[in-house]
Order: structure tokens, then sequence, then C-alpha cells
């Protein structure tokens, strides 16, 4: 049995609490068991600087971030350079949302995501992508009802968990004691449909077998659809 | 009558939410009206560098940061470099709160309050300042009773509150469109017995008199009382 | 009596030397007692990007500095990051200017104010504001004999000097010496006509009280009188 | 048919120069086609201070970086950030070497990777990863004649090979023109056993099924036996 | 006799590989002895932005770097911040080649010159400036063939050798061990027709002698001639 | 003639005052002409970081900075980065002035040198060196009053100045006008008994004559001795 009582293939709590704040076109508070994450989406009517002017689509960044104390053991906060880690996560965000987004629907635009997190206990990198998708869903629908743009951008909802091995056991939604002993560690990131997005697996200790690689993606195929009905 | 119906001399709805993160020994979520800080306090078994390694007493330091879409427009996260704002609120937090403390108390060791804006509305400095107080308030209480610390470093408790000058008149608590069109700017840190810890008042258009000034005092006296017996 | 025998109402020895150096439309090296400052203006055609190009304002910005020699112990160069004590100076050195200047006046240009330290005892951000002040007429009286502008920005002269509490005892214009051991530590910025722009009170150690304030207000506004009739 | 002519499942032409440099204690200069990364391994007798300095087990870690003029268009050097893109590759290639190594047979000790790109035409990490293993290899093998290190610390051989779904096509060992075409990309690492240590698939454009990343797979197993075979 | 057995005033072997890279216009390996360095040329259709926008010439600029394992004890990269020497060095390159080019024949372009070294053992600014010249020569070539300028800026080709006194005793082309050991060490552009375009020498123990420094002159200016003729 | 009057082998009238600032062992206000630049002088009782703890010998390093408005137009201050041409400055102040210092004699501590700028009109770097051996033989004249060290570390005085080709004439100490338009730029430092302690010769537009540089070279050396002959 897991440190917190749950199956293998059991998820935490999930908890959304949509227009968490006032300043944000979508914003949501998303809870995995302790891990307390606030996910706020906007836009501007730019296109980054790289991209050509007249590109026909627009873009969508993420920025993610630990407050100092959300962590066990306060984390300096990143004002003159920024972590490989968090670079990472910002790129799996943006990565992620932009794959179910036709970004031709929203030329011109970059619509921005912040996942902010309060609170860590694992898997903050997966929940802020469930919050994301949130968040854009919510501002998506505001800005058609303003006839800001005219056709939803969303193409398909998505989910994120992660999954991993601890003491040779296959499980899902690791919880931050779990994710420091796991001997591997996985985020997945699925369609509603059921289609891959990303699937990132990695040996921390040993290195796995194919077969263990295909038992982590039946798991999260399952828990992913359980999240993505709770939206 | 002021844009969101108070009197002159009222305050926003107050809440305090304390113990709202769990990796903290003092936290708590300050909301004054729409303006939301979440204040954590912690500590470290080390003084700065700066100070003499002998040194008698501890020390407390401040960081304050907004989320980026805490405010009205989304404000980039500080990531390269600190804004002078930045520092300057910081720096305010810290010498308020050391200004409440028996840092002989706390020889060897240094509190580290971290303020975090999660929804902006004006006062969020203020609002910081009185959330530091109750932080380092819960965490000193858990310091005794584990026997970290001997004696209960806090002399006295503070407050703060903005105020100001709108329209010709005088007001406390500004909310962020009030503010925005402030003649005259003040933050005021006062103790529970009235003494000034700090008093801070700007010109930002025209030069005032010291009579305006005197007011703003009184006015700013009265409410930190009814703050302070919120706690 | 104090520590250079003076008063607690007498100010130090003070010296405007204008026209200091031959780039700048204005500069002043200003002393007060052991502490020189070097105060120049300049203008550029532009204002700061963060301004709406339309603007029917100018603006004035100020930097300050410290030489690494100018203190006690040698100050490192601030040539990575600015600390947080340079910031808050800087902005209150433009703050205070820009208090007096018609901003529509100078629509389209930014007045620039550099004030660095030579050497320091005391009093440098005072003593950089009255210069600042002295620097920028100069400046101002060219512009207009050049009719690069038609009409006189400036509003009303203004002054500044610190005052604090040492020893128990109200005094103004500190040295370093009083400065670093004072209680309660002012900055106080005045006009001509005796209106409040700047009043910042900070207690060092222990609170005070209101009166006390009031006092340290008095001996200023007398002091600033007499340093504005130098000009 | 591939735009130079290779089948599917066929790999560029690769080749190993080892000792290329005389500073490093291994320097391989990998080539995959065009590819042409230099790979330098050394060590020092330190470990990172963010590790227990009483820590039974060493460390290695990794540096990436491309020459400005080895890609299509100039890159500008990384000199005051480095990008999100250089993070997770440095991340990446270390990631993977240390899976491939007892680290308690290093205790005290940190191996340096740099792997410094020439030329680029696809599959650069992946090159850096198997010019890493052959570094460290020579390195090993040199420190164990020294008696610097008493044991083997390498468990077992690794290799990297990208792959990818190009024109609905699953193919291996991309070229840049292909990569960038890309509808999924692929980065895997296998030991010489064919277990895993690294799979990172992502959708670029539309969202793929499980089984391809089956055919994925198995394409990368058999290819990288074979380049794990040319050491 | 030297080190590695050469008389005062020989060079080590020399090598040029043209068209080392595929990416560059102009790119080559150049050796001197056991130092290694990769020189590439590019342009860019812009200038630089401190230029006037209608200047009627173009410019060439200059980066150098070493790579980490390029030097006997591993040198860190400069990712945060560039040297002092990195800088002098790149100066030293941009200005050697403007000198031999009429930038009016490049208007509106800026020529990229990528130095960087592969394997350090001195010499490598000197080799830096022959290499630059070969990759500029080769890249003019090329532009002037697709017609993308119309007439050959190149003066006169240009060379670079080092100097010094080690030993009391004058040499010319120092190796790395000579160099580290010189009482004088003299860096000398000249044309190939003998004229002067940098003359760089510093005593690094004890001041010496005018006539020292003609008998430097003398030995440079015969070896740079050959090395012109190798090109 | 000159643009001021001079001969070609005219120096500027040249002034130091010693002494200028009190919190500095050795400080010295030098004027040649319109440039003026207060150099301190000062020492800690510590190595720089890179030099071996148990060194035989000291060190000496300089920081130079132009002041914003010393310059014709402002020059930004360095706050982030610093220029190419600072580096190199501060390097030659350095290494000039540890050429005429016997190390040894100054173990275990550091002498700090800083030139500051407050008006340019050229050679400012030739300016900082004079400046700097009397900052500095000021301060070691104290340091042995004081009996802080033994010995006088001071080899033989030095002296520096610029010289070049302006109109194709040689002319020494070049003011603002003729360095900007000057057809070869050389900087000097000398000892007193003429030895060379760094010789920089650069062609600003096209290349020169060896019997130029001789011509160079003895009129520097005549200068230069003027100058010390003044100290």
């Amino acid at each position: 049995m897991r440190t917190d009582g749950r199956n293998n293939n059991e998820l935490r709590p999930i908890k959304f609490t949509r227009n968490y704040t006032k300043h944000s076109l979508g914003s949501v508070l998303v809870e995995f068991g302790e891990t307390k994450v606030l996910v706020c989406a906007n836009y501007e009517d730019t296109i980054p600087k790289w991209m050509d002017k007249e590109s026909p689509e627009g873009w969508l960044s993420a920025e993610y971030s630990l407050l100092p104390q959300s962590t066990n053991t306060r984390c300096p906060r990143e004002r003159t350079k920024i972590s490989g880690r968090t670079q990472e996560i910002q790129r799996l965000i943006g990565r992620s949302l932009r794959s179910c987004l036709d970004l031709k629907a929203i030329k011109g635009k970059t619509f921005i995501v912040d996942a902010d997190v309060l609170q860590a206990d694992g898997g903050t990198r997966t929940a802020s992508i469930c919050g994301a998708f949130i968040a854009v869903s919510d501002m998506v629908e505001k800005l058609i009802n303003k006839k800001i743009i005219d056709k939803n951008p969303i193409i398909e909802p998505i989910g994120a968990i992660s999954a991993g091995i601890v003491n040779n056991q296959i499980m899902v939604d690791l919880c931050y004691e779990e994710d420091s002993s796991a001997q591997v560690d996985s985020n997945i990131v699925l369609t509603k449909s059921g289609k891959i997005i990303e699937f990132q697996t990695t040996a921390e200790g040993l290195p796995f077998e194919k077969q263990q690689l295909d038992e982590i993606y039946k798991l999260a195929e399952n828990s992913i659809n359980k999240i993505i009905n709770m939206y």
C-alpha cells in the first residue's frame, strides 16, 4: 500500500476552483491532494519577436514558478537566472497546450499562461497542464463572447498525469515522498481521445524494460480519462 | 462618496486566513477587499554574510513579489533584475518587522518572510506588513513550543495602512482606482501603543500642507488600531 | 553638544560650486561639510519607452552612485546589479524633482540628473536633491536662452535636508557618525513656500511619538529655508 | 525515399575519432552524417556544492553548446543567459550518463563532459550522448591505469538516437531537414542490453497513437544496437 | 634551444584547412603547432545599432572563445559574463581585420568572424587573426561571384604573430610553456607590404629596452611574411 | 598648429592635487588640460581568490569608470555589464602598476586603485596611470609609517602618455578632438629610467611605418620624463 493509503492506480482528491482571481480572463486553483497550483490565462495582441510578423498563426507561451515557501525546504526566488528545471517545465506546458490549439484561429495573438505553485507535493507540472487547459478554455469562451476571436481554437481537451515505478511497483499520481524515491519517473500528456502529446520517461536509478513503459502508459491513459471528465 | 461607497475613514473588509500552507511555520492569506497577499514565515540557522559572525543579534529579511497576473495588466516576472519598487517594498517590510523584534532573542537565526501578491487592488505593501506580523507571530509560537528559542522576541504588535489625498479628500485604505489618482500617497506603520515605526508621505502631484499630514496621521492611527484588534 | 560642536538646529558649512564640469548643461559640486556630491543635468529629445509616445508631458529621471572610495570602507561598484538603497535614492531624487516641474512644459524631452558622491559623510541623498535642483535650474536657463524650450518649467524652488533623533535629541543635517547611531532617521523635501513634497521617517531602533515627528518637521522647515536662500 | 536517399530504418554514416584533443582525458569527434560534435571528458576532485560533503557518491555533469556558425543561420553565443533548449539538452546528457555509472565508484569526484557542436545537421543531442559515453570510457581507462580510481564505474554501455514521424512515415536518425518538418520527434537512450534510460516523444503538430510509439521504440532499439557495436 | 627544439626565429608547423564547415561562407581550421582554432566568416544585411543608419560604411565584428577543454586546465564557459581577456582579443581581431578592409565597399553589411579555439597552446589570438583573414577572403570571393558585392573590399593581406623575451632571448611564435614564463609578451599585426596595424608589447615582469622592441619587430616582420605566403 | 595652439611635442597643463578625498590612503585629482580623473588607492588584507593562498606575493587591481556626464555625449553607467573598452583600460592600469611594484613586499595584501573620470578630454587612461602611481606612492608612505608594511615595494616611478599621428603629424598628449581623428593611436608606459612597460600602437585607419613608431617612442620618452618630474 502507498504512503497515503491509495491503490497504485488511484488518483489523489482533485479539485478545480475556476475564476479564482479577477484580473485574468481565465484562472483556476488546481489541487491534486496537497499540491496547489494557481494557473491564470491572458492574452496579448502581439506575437513573439522571433516569429514572422505576417505569420498566419498566433502563439501560446507559458511561465511556471514555485513560490519560495511552496516547497519543503524554502527554494530561493529565481530573480537573476532561471533553473534548467523551471525552463523544462515551462517549455513542456507551452508545447502541450499548443498541441491542442489551432494556432491559425488566434492569428496575431499570444496566449499567456502563468502557473504559480502555492504548495508543492509532487506532480506540479502535470497539474499545471490540466489547469492551463481549463484557464485557456475559460478565456476562449470569453474571447468568443466578446467577439475578439471568431472561432474556437481548441481542437480537443487534454490532460496530464505523472506516473512511475516506486519500490518496483508501477503507480500513478506520485506525491512528493513517492516521487523522491522513484526508480522511474514519467510525465504523460494525452488528448481526450487517447492520443499522445508527450511521453517522457526517465530512469532515475536503473534502466527499465519496454513492458514497464507499456504498463505506465495504460495506467496514465485511464487516469487522464478520469481527470478530463472532471473539467 | 468613494468609488466603492465607503466613508473616507472606513477600511475595506479585512480577512486573515492563518495556516494557509503547510511547509511554512507561519503562513496567512491576507485580504483587504480585493487585495490578496499570501505571507509565509520561516527561518534559517544562519545570519547574513554581511553580519559579524559573532553578532549578538539575529536578523529578519523579507521578499515581496507580484504574481504576474495579480495586476490589472500582466506584470512581467522579475527574473533577471528586481525593480526599484519591489526593492523599496521589501526593505520597508523587513525594516518594519525588525522594529518590533528583539533581535538579540533570535541570535544566530534569520527569520525569512515571503509576501506574494495573488491579487492586487491597492495597499499590497501595508497588507504584507500586517500579514508578516501574523506569520512571524505564529512561527514564534511554534519555535517557543519546540524550544528552538527561549524567549518571545516580539516587543509589541504592529500594523500598517495606506492613506492619501484623493480629489482633495483625505482617506484611508485606498483601492487601486483611488491610489492611481491620489495627489498624496502615504504608508504608515505604527505599534499597538500608537508609536511611529515608519511614516512615508509623498506628493504625487502638487505639494501639500503640514496640517494635511497631521490629519493623515490621525486617520491612520485609528485604522491601525482596528486592524491590530482583528489579529 | 554634537560631535563636531554644532547646535542641534545648526547646518554644516554648505557650498555650491556651479558649472563644475563642461559637458553638462548644468553641473554643481555640492558640499555639506565633508559630504561632496557632483550633480550634473542634461537632457534627451526622447521620453522613456513606458510612456505613451503622444504623452503631453516630458519626464525627469535621476541616477545616483557612490564612488567606491567615497565611503569609510570601500564600497564595491554596482556593476552587475544595483542595491535596494541606490534604487530608493534614485527614485526619491527623481520624484522630488518632478514635483517642482511642470512636465507639460518639457513635452517630448527627458531631463537626466546624475548625482555622483565623491565623498560621503551623511546626507548624500538630500544634498543630491539640492544639487539636482540647482543643476536643473542652470540647464533650464540655457535651454530657454537657446530657445529649445519656450517656458520655464520650474514651479517653485525645492530643498531637502536630513534630520533625526540621536541620543534622544532631535537634530538636523546628520553627519555619518550621527547618522549611524540615530534612533530615528528622516529625510524631508519641501518647497520654498513650505509645502511638503516628501516626508520619510523611519525608526531605526525603537518607535517614536507623533510629537517628535512634529519637531523634526519644524527643524527641517527652518533649515530648508536657509538652504534655498543660498542657491 | 528520404531526402538523402536512405531507407527509413537506415542510419547516416557514423564516425568516432577518439583522442581528438590533447588536454582532455577522453575526447572524441563524433560524426553522424554532417552532424559533427566534439565531446571531451575530464574530472575534478570535488563534488557540487549542493551535495552533502560526506556523500558516498560522486557526480557527473554535462555542458552542451552550439558553435555560433555550426547552424544554418548563425546562432548567437549564449553569453548572458542559456536558452531553455540548451539547458534541457545538458540535463538530458548528464542524466543519461549518470544512469550508466556506479556513482559510488567515483566518490568525491565530478566527471565533466563538454559537448560542443562544430556542425549541426540534426541529432546533436543523441550524438552528444554517444560521444559522452566514449569520452568517459576512455577517461575511465586512464584513471584506472593511473590508479586514480580502483574500480570501473561503468555498468553497461549506452547509446542514443533520434527518431520520428515525417510525412506519416516512422524513420530513424533524422537530419535537420527531416527534423524541422517532423510531426513527432523522439529521443531514445538505451543500454546495450536493451533497457530504457530515457524515452522522450513529443507531438510537434498533431497527437499520435500508442502503436506508433511502439514502432519508434523498435526502430530505435535496432539502431542503438548498431551504434554501440561501432564504439 | 627552445622547449620544442626550434630556433628563436623559427615558426611552428602551420596548416590552414579551408572550407572546414558547411554553414559558413568562409571557414578555416588554423593550426600553429598544437594550437588549433576554427575560424568562420559570415555576414548580415544590417549594420550595428550604434552606427548611423545612413552610414556610407559597413562593419566587421569578431567574437572569440575558448572551448572549455581546449586549455590545460578546463576553463569555465563564459555564460554570464565575458572576461577582460576575451574582450581584448575580440576587439583586437575586429580592429585588425577592419584595417585591411575598405568598409565603404560593404556598405549596409556586417561581416561576422567567429574564432573558436579547439586546442590552445599559445598564440591563439594571432592564429585567429590569420584565420580571420583567410575566412573573410574566401567569403568575399563567394560574395563577388554571387554579385552580392560589386568590389573586393580587401586592401591588402595581413598576418599576425606573437613574439617575446623568454630567458632573456627574443623569440617568435611562443608555445604555451614559453608564453607562461615570458618576460616580455608581444603581439604584432602587419600587412603584406610590412606596414604596422597593431604593435602591442607588455613587460610581464621587468621593463625592457627600446632596442629589444626593435628586434622583436624585425623578427615578427620576417615571420609574418612567411605566414602570408602560405595563405 | 594644433587645435589648442600647442606644438606637436607639447604637453597640456598638468596638475596633481594630492589628498583630494579623506577616506582613501592615497588620492589625487589628476588634470591634463580639461581631462580630470580622480584616482584613489586603498588596500585589503586579502589576496584574490584565484591566487594560491600561500603565495609569496600580494596583488594590485585597478578599476576605471567614466562618470556618465564626463563625456561629450552622456555615456550610460555600466550597471549590468562592463564594456570591452573599460575592461582593457582596467587591465592596462593594473598591469602597469604591478610592473613597478615588488609584489613580494606586499605579501597577503591587495592594493586597490580606483580611477574615476570626472571630465574626459582625451588621454584618460594614461592620466589614470600617472595618478595611480601617485596615489599608490602616497598610500605606501602611510603604510610604512604605520608599520603595516616593512619595505617600500616601489621599484621605480612610472609615467604614461598618449601619442599618435593626426593629419600626418606625430604629436603627443592628444585631446579628444585630436584623438577622434587620429590615424594612429598609441599609449606608452615607461619607467623613470626610460624602460618600456607597455607600448600599444594601433592604426585606426591606414597602416603605418616602423620609422613612425620610432618617432612616437622618442616623443613619449621625452614627455614622460617631464611628467615624472612633476610628481
